[in-house]
Order: C-alpha cells, then sequence, then structure tokens
C-alpha cells in the first residue's frame, strides 16, 4: 500500500528532528501562554557561557576572529548548530539539517588555517544559513512540498537529486561559509506567513503568538533567536523584508541582477553583516557564472558619498533628504507601525536631515499590476507541485486553488508594458523630488512601513502592498528594527473608521496584549540598484536609534 | 468613399518625396543595370565641394568641428539634409523628411554658440538619423503600417499624435544634436530586408542588386552613402548589425538595460563615432529616466584594460585572445564571408593575437529558443496592425500569417526557463577558454559572421542563426567591415554539397556577378554589457584591416 501524503511529511518531520543531537534535545517546550518570548535569556539557558557569546556576535565580528585565528570554524559551527537545535523545537523554523556536514567543512577550514595560516577567504568559518530554495549538495529541497521529497523539484530520476548544488552556494563555500541548515518557507512561496504540511507553522520567537514572516520565514526566526548570524532568502514580493521586519533583522532586497539567484538577498543581525555578505559575493564576480547578474562590482564611492553627506555640517545643502510615507493610503499601520516611523524621522531632524512627505503616484495602482504577475500561468505551477502528493495547500495561499485561466502571451505583454510606465512614472516623481528638497537634489530614500502590522497574527496577513511596490518598481530596500511593541503606548485608536475591507482587517487584528513585545521596523528604500547607498543609510539610521 | 489602402500609401509616399527641395531632386534615376554603385563619385556628382567635405567628415571630426565653431551647425545640417535627399530618390531609405525643424535647431544652436562662446554639449550639431520607430515631436511615426499613418502607434484621439517625445529623443536634443530624418524599416521590424507598402524596397547604396538589410534598413543605406554620419536602430535579433554589415559601417548592438529604449544602439562609419554617442547618451544617466536602464557609466577603466593589452609586448601572457568561428555548422557562409573572416584572423595574429577555435555549445539550440519568443503572441500585434488598413504582408515576413497560437504563460515560462539554461552553458564554455588560451585568460571576443551573406538578395534572407544567438544571450556585438565581393576571387565553391534546405539556399543565392563590390563584415562578440571593451577591439581590427 502506498503511503499517504501525511506519512510522507511525518516521515519528514521526524527525520529533521532526528537529526538534532540527543543532548541538544529541550524536554520540555513550553506553552506560548508559559513563554511568549523564547529570545534572551530563555535560550540562553539552554546554552554554555561561549556558546552565548559566540552565537550573539555578529557575522562581521565572527570573521574578524575566525580569519585571525582567534576562534576556530568547528567551534562557531558547534555553537550555531545547537542553538540553531533549540530553536526549531521551538519555532519549527528548519528544513533540513546537516551538522555533520557542517563540521567536516568546519574542520578542514582550521586545517587550511593551521597549515597555511591564513583564510580560505572572507567569510572563512562562518556559518550561513538558507532558505531551502537553494540547492546544497546531499541534502533534499522540499521548499515546504510533500510531493518533492526525495525527488529534485518534484521529478525523479534528474541525476541531479541530491548531487546539484546552487551556484550561489558554490560561491559560499568559495568564500569561506560554512552551510548547517536550510530554514522553513511556506509552499508556494507565496505568503507572508511559513507554513506547509511538513513542519507546520514557523513561529515568531520574540512573540509566539505571531508569525515569523514569509516566504523567508525560518531565515527570520532562526536568526531572529540567533540560531544563525546570517542567512539568505529570496523576495519577489517581501518574502526577504517581511521576515527581517518582524523579527528585528536588517533585511536587504536587492534589485534583480544584483546578486546570483534573482531576488536572492540577505537577512542578519546587523546591517554591517549585509554588507560583508554582499561585497564578499560580489568579489567572486558572479556575473561571470549567473548570465543573470549585471557586472557592477561593490561601488565603494557610493558608500562614500553617503558617508560624506552623513558627516556635512551644511544643512542646507549637505545633508541627506528622505521621503517619509507613514501610509499608502489604502490600509492604515497599525500605532506600533506609525510610532516607528516617528521614531525615525525625529531621529533624522534631530541630526539636520531633510524629511520630506512622499506623495507618490497611486501605490494601489503599482500593486494590482504587479499582484497579475504572480497568476500570469493560472496557478499551474503551483497546483502541479500540490497534485504530487494530493496534499491540501494551506489557508493562506488557499487562493490559488481558485484560479484556472492562465493569461496569454498578449495579456502578459500588456502587463508589461504597464508596469513599465508605472515605472516611469515614478521615476519621474522621484526625480520632481529635487524641486522639494532645500538640498536641490532628489530625496535619498524612502522610509515607510515593510508591512502595516508588527508582524501579523495567524492567518492574518492579507495585504502586501507595503512590500510589493518595491519589487514592482525594481527598488533596493534595506529593514530597519526600530523598536518593541509597548502595549502601554500602542493603543488602539479607537475612533479610527476603517476605508474598506483590507483596512478594516488591519484594524482589527491589532491586539496591543497579543502583540505585546513584538518587533516593529521600516524599511529604506532607494531607487534601483542602489544596494551600497541603502545599506549606508541603513547602518546610519539604526546607529541612530540605537538598534 | 474611403481611400483604400493604396491610395493612403501613395498619399504618404508622396508627401516624403515632396518634402524634398525642389533644387535637390534628381531627374533622371539611373537603372541598377545602368548604376550598381551610387556611393563614391556618383553621388558626389550632384553635391558642392563643400558638402562633400562635411558629409564625408565622420562624427567625432564633425563635432570637432562643430563643437570650436570652426564649422556652423546649420552648414553640416545642409550638407546632410542634401545627400540624404539625394540618398532617398536612390535607395527609398527615409519615412520622414524634416529639414525646415531640422535647420530651425541648427540654426538655434549657431546662436548659442555665437552668444556664449561654448558648444550646449558634446553632440553639438551633429545631424543624427533615427530607424521611424522613435517618436520626435511634430513628425508622425508609422513604422512602415499604413495602418499607422495619421496616428499614435495605431491609435487615435490618444492626445500623443505628433507631440509625444522619445526619451532618447530628448537626451540626443540635450546633447546638441540635430534631427532631421527618420529612415525605413520593413514592416513588422522582424526581417533582414527592409519593405513595406507606403516607401517600396530599401537598396543597397553599395549594391542594388541586394539589400540594405533590415529591421534598420533605412539607417544602413542613409550613413552607406553618407546621407548621415551616424544613425540609432533597435537589433532584438540583428536588425543593426545586419545593415551594418551589408553597408559596410560599424555598429553596435549593446545588451539590454545599457541604452535607453530597449535594444537601441548606434550605427556609424567609424567605430569612434560609436564611441562617442554612446558615451554622449551615458552621460545625460539614462537611469534616471528609463527605468530599465542600468546605472552602468562609461567605464575608462574598461577602455584602458583593452588598450594596455593591444600595446603589450608580451605575446605569451599580455596580448588579446580571440576566439574565431567562421561557421555555426549550420549554414556555410558564402566565399566572401569565409575571406573576410581569414583576413581579420590574419592580421590578429601578425600583430601576435592568439586566435582560438570556438566551439561553443551547439548554436541551433539558442537559435530555435529565442525564434520562439517572436511567435509568442501567434502574430496578434502584428495581424492587428496589418488588419488597421487591410493591407497584405509582404513575402519577407508572411510567415506571421500562418501563427494562430498564443504561448500560454506556462509555455512562455517554460521558454525562459530554457534559455536561462542555454546562457549558462555558454557562459560556462566561455569560462572553459581561460584553459585553451596561453594567455591563461578567456577569449577576449568572438569573430564571426553576422550573416551567411555579404548581403541578402531581395527575398532571399531566410536565415537569421548568425546574428540572433547574440540577442539570445544577451551579448555585446560590434560589426566591424573588412572588404569588398570581388568575383575574381569570391568563385562559388562548385564541389560544395548543402546539408540541408537553409544551408542550399544561401549556397544558390550567392552568384559573384550579381555579388560583385558589395560590403563583406564581420562581427567581434562580447559577453553581457561588455560595450567599452568591444568598442575598443572593434576599432582596433578596423584599424589593422585598413578600414
Amino acid at each position: 500500500m502506498a503511503i499517504s501524503w501525511q506519512g510522507i511529511a511525518k516521515q519528514k518531520r521526524e527525520s529533521i528532528l532526528a537529526a538534532i543531537p540527543a543532548e541538544w534535545r529541550i524536554e520540555n517546550i513550553p506553552s506560548v501562554e508559559d513563554k511568549r518570548d523564547v529570545t534572551g535569556a530563555y535560550i540562553r539557558s539552554f546554552l554554555s557561557e561561549s556558546e552565548v557569546e559566540i552565537t550573539e556576535t555578529d557575522a562581521v565580528k565572527i570573521v574578524e576572529k575566525t580569519t585571525s585565528g582567534q576562534w576556530k570554524a568547528v567551534d562557531v559551527t558547534r555553537a550555531f548548530c545547537h542553538r540553531a537545535s533549540l530553536a526549531h523545537q521551538l519555532l519549527n523554523c528548519l528544513h533540513e539539517i546537516f551538522f555533520d556536514a557542517a563540521l567536516e567543512s568546519a574542520h578542514a577550514l582550521d586545517d587550511y588555517f593551521h597549515k597555511y595560516g591564513k583564510p580560505i577567504g572572507p567569510l572563512h568559518g562562518l556559518p550561513v544559513s538558507l532558505k531551502d530554495q537553494l540547492h546544497i549538495k546531499d541534502v533534499e529541497t522540499t521548499m515546504g512540498y510533500v510531493g518533492w521529497i526525495g525527488t529534485f523539484e518534484g521529478k525523479t530520476g534528474t541525476g541531479k537529486e541530491k548531487v546539484y548544488e546552487s551556484e550561489m552556494v558554490k560561491e559560499l563555500r568559495n568564500l569561506g561559509a560554512v552551510m548547517y541548515c536550510k530554514t522553513s518557507v511556506p509552499h508556494t512561496l507565496m505568503s507572508g506567513e511559513t507554513v506547509n504540511n511538513i513542519i507546520g507553522y514557523t513561529l515568531n520567537p520574540k512573540n509566539r503568538n505571531l508569525t515569523a514572516g514569509g516566504s523567508s520565514g525560518g531565515e527570520g526566526a532562526l536568526i531572529g533567536i540567533r540560531g544563525s548570524p546570517v542567512g539568505f532568502g529570496t523576495d519577489i514580493g517581501g518574502s526577504i523584508r517581511i521576515p527581517a521586519a518582524f523579527n528585528g533583522l536588517y533585511g536587504l532586497r536587492p534589485s534583480v541582477g544584483r546578486l546570483p539567484y534573482e531576488g536572492m538577498g540577505p537577512l542578519a543581525t546587523t546591517a554591517g553583516s549585509l554588507r560583508l555578505l554582499v561585497k564578499a559575493i560580489l568579489s567572486q564576480q558572479p556575473w561571470l557564472h549567473d548570465p543573470l547578474v549585471h557586472e557592477i562590482p561593490w561601488r565603494e564611492s557610493h558608500e562614500q558619498e553617503i558617508q560624506s553627506l552623513i558627516r556635512s555640517e551644511s544643512s542646507s545643502s549637505g545633508k541627506l533628504c528622505f521621503g517619509v510615507m507613514a501610509t499608502d493610503g489604502i490600509v492604515k499601520p497599525s500605532p506600533p507601525i506609525l510610532r516607528a516611523i516617528d521614531i525615525v524621522v525625529k531621529a533624522l531632524r534631530s541630526q539636520g536631515h531633510e524629511v520630506i512627505e512622499w506623495q507618490p503616484p497611486f501605490h494601489g495602482d503599482i500593486v494590482e499590476e504587479a499582484a497579475k504577475t504572480w497568476d500570469f500561468d493560472g496557478g499551474a505551477d503551483i497546483k502541479g507541485a500540490f497534485s504530487l502528493s494530493n496534499e491540501p495547500m494551506s489557508q493562506q495561499v488557499a487562493n490559488f486553488e481558485k484560479l484556472d485561466k492562465q493569461y496569454s502571451a498578449a495579456e502578459i505583454a500588456a502587463v508589461n508594458v504597464r508596469l513599465r510606465q508605472l515605472k516611469k512614472d515614478y521615476l519621474e516623481y522621484w526625480n520632481s523630488t529635487a524641486k522639494l528638497s532645500r538640498t536641490g537634489r532628489c530625496v535619498d530614500a524612502v522610509v515607510c512601513p515593510v508591512a502595516p502590522w508588527p508582524a501579523a497574527r495567524p492567518q492574518w496577513f492579507a495585504y502586501y502592498g507595503y512590500s510589493l511596490w518595491v519589487n514592482a518598481l525594481d527598488y533596493t530596500s534595506v529593514v530597519v528594527p526600530v523598536t518593541e511593541v509597548d502595549k502601554k503606548i500602542d493603543t488602539v485608536d479607537a475612533g479610527y473608521e476603517p476605508t474598506d475591507e483590507r483596512d478594516k482587517s488591519c484594524y482589527e487584528s491589532y491586539d496591543p496584549e497579543i502583540y505585546d513585545g513584538a518587533h516593529v521596523s521600516v524599511q529604506i528604500v532607494g531607487r534601483r540598484l542602489q544596494e551600497e547607498k541603502m545599506l549606508g543609510i541603513a547602518e546610519y539610521v539604526g546607529g541612530l536609534i540605537g538598534k
């Protein structure tokens, strides 16, 4: 008798747990009511002092130690494996665990250092987690589909199963990084919550009432609880930025073609870590291996330009100019988000930077057009993946079930023409801000929400407008953590009248009691291919507000 | 009674001719038999000495004179208007003539220079011709469709008719260029020959038995006869390179996203002119106005790298390394093309550069996949344009009539996935050449044909493989003129057995008597976004072979 999809999923789920060494098991997982926040003191209680020190060091400082021989790669790797094991038991954030291979790689790195007295590359001994979308030799890729278990992207007999390795993974290895786990995603990847029939639901470590976000939700949860210093996700509608924002992390959504593997970008605990990873990858000249990457090396001059504007003494011509968009006019963000925007605006103004109201072309048009691109194939690809095992779609992505019509080539062309026009209109609006700013330059970056909530409550993520406009325009964005929900300050605006169903859903989902303690973040958005500048600004803004 | 499409086309055709001043009319147009080659002495006989001097000066030297006040913009403009008028009467190469507006612009430039003692920009007073695909204020755009006459891209009441101006045109104006005519294209733009129901067939000035090429055929013919120093076309399958090659010109096919307006690039009489135009346009930061342009300024360091390799004394490590591909293994080029390749290879070797055999992944797979993209909409767009006036399709593009099925979104996605894989495979082949070259570096550029013939005979253009592979891979390519057909040397290879119908068609179409005197060119192909390097190499190769 064939095994049911439930049976296959259970087997896989248990095999993930079984890969966690017995000494790292948590005997009694506390309930959400007992332990809403499992970060900080709680998780530290399972770790040695040295493991705490290592795992609470950011990627920049880790490689300072590992590339100078102060820390051994194997010790760093083991510490993160331990903390990641705890994370998975508390949050359901891993799809693949391969600690033995990781420790073997780490040993090889230590041997190399011992033999040659120098690191193998700039990421020597740095553990890096990856979203379960990238392929790693000897490891499966399920992307949350039961039907992909034991296959290569749903197919068998391809010869690629557990052999093929993504270009990005090869480059990370060349740089000295150590891969040790792959993180959870929502099946379809098309959700701001991470849920699938294999591992279940990925929780937010800072507040387990809430989602860790999606689609790189496993990355968000794992790095949020410091089970990884840095990881890679993809972002075609907010999939890096949403988990980064929900977990108090920095996250970069690069423009398409800047890094290998369309839409790929890093999440980390500091902005400096993002820069480290981007610079390291660009140093590998990825355009020689990925045909869709543009030959744009890391531009020091762009970074310096931002630094000199920040340091400028002249407030009339030299400082930075920001656009601020607290609401997109469609869904009003909940109180803590508005407070976070306010914190950033005040901090910027206090340093003499200019902040002007961002009044762009209506985002609703942009978001509506971009959302069509998700439906081009009438859900054919997604339905095919579900039909492999006959597993059901989760509520979060059930809309795809209703699709039945594929767009024709002419319809697709029409959407693309319209998107191009919307991009052009936005570009010209951006250019026009030179007339509004006292610097005479255009706005350097836009400060705005990543989502209307600090983090969504399970099954309540229903509005992608705040993240998706950035993808539609192919802009560069960096998420910056700002504050935490404080139920005493962030009270419900009792008199607010929602304008429509989406607005109402956001309004009703916010409950200070449930949200208390959750991370609150904003994003810093720049034009296309402005990674150096946006990382510089994000680091500066984070520093200003003490994050 | 409504006017027939024939009537509308005739009216338009006559209005173009009517825009030519009476004193510039040629009374007796010689037949092809009487005057195969209308360049050189023949066309000069209609021009004053000063007009000959001006029109036979390349764009680089023209702007040297106009930006320093030695030549007046109005004199330069008038000279090219005159020569372009002759060109159109002999070759059918213009769709729009607006000499009055051009002379007015030129006067304004002269006034500016007089008043401020300096040029308005680096292209001050340079006449630039444009393919009839770009929009210019006060001028129509028909793209060869009778149904587009009196409309904006086939639509009426858009408010854009004769008002809208393409971004590229605005940038050229900012730089000081003078627009004076728009050049002919094949209706649909999807042909290597230029023919439509408005102006008829565009002939090759060097040998009027042959086509001027397409789709930027009007540009090719006009610049070929020196009725323009430089012009812009687009190239999605060879549309810049084919006319450049057929008319003894330099032509740049940039990678997508390097210049405004997808696929746009210059054709000119010298490689230096191409560089002038590209540098001038990039100086305008087109990425601030065209959302699909990447922020990649002109890179002097790339140019210098090529220059230092060229000048290097070390033949083992320092010189350039070329791949040479005389045939793609599908259609064997005719004798003069093979001779041109040989001339280039010998010239390079004589200077100590390395030339190795280019043995890439099979081009047939690449070309086949790329050709599908042309058929995605089942010809819907094209058929719609023809149905506006009920005009018939020319034989050259009649294949579109037979299409009836649109690709679905899933089918389009499959083609794109396959193309991406083919790009990746080619990239890795290119990387692998580092092992084959004695320099230890990868091949710098590939030398190969642009088409299997020096220029096609009317109705014989049926194989796009030599140009299309470059578009499929989004590579950078520059056409370099090499020699001319010599019926005494370039005899038919009588013993050759064609391998299939396409190969047979090429073989049979070559006739030394008909082809005698035609231009013969090659292309220099580089990886994606390598415009600086390929222009540097093309200029060097052209210099070596005396063109």
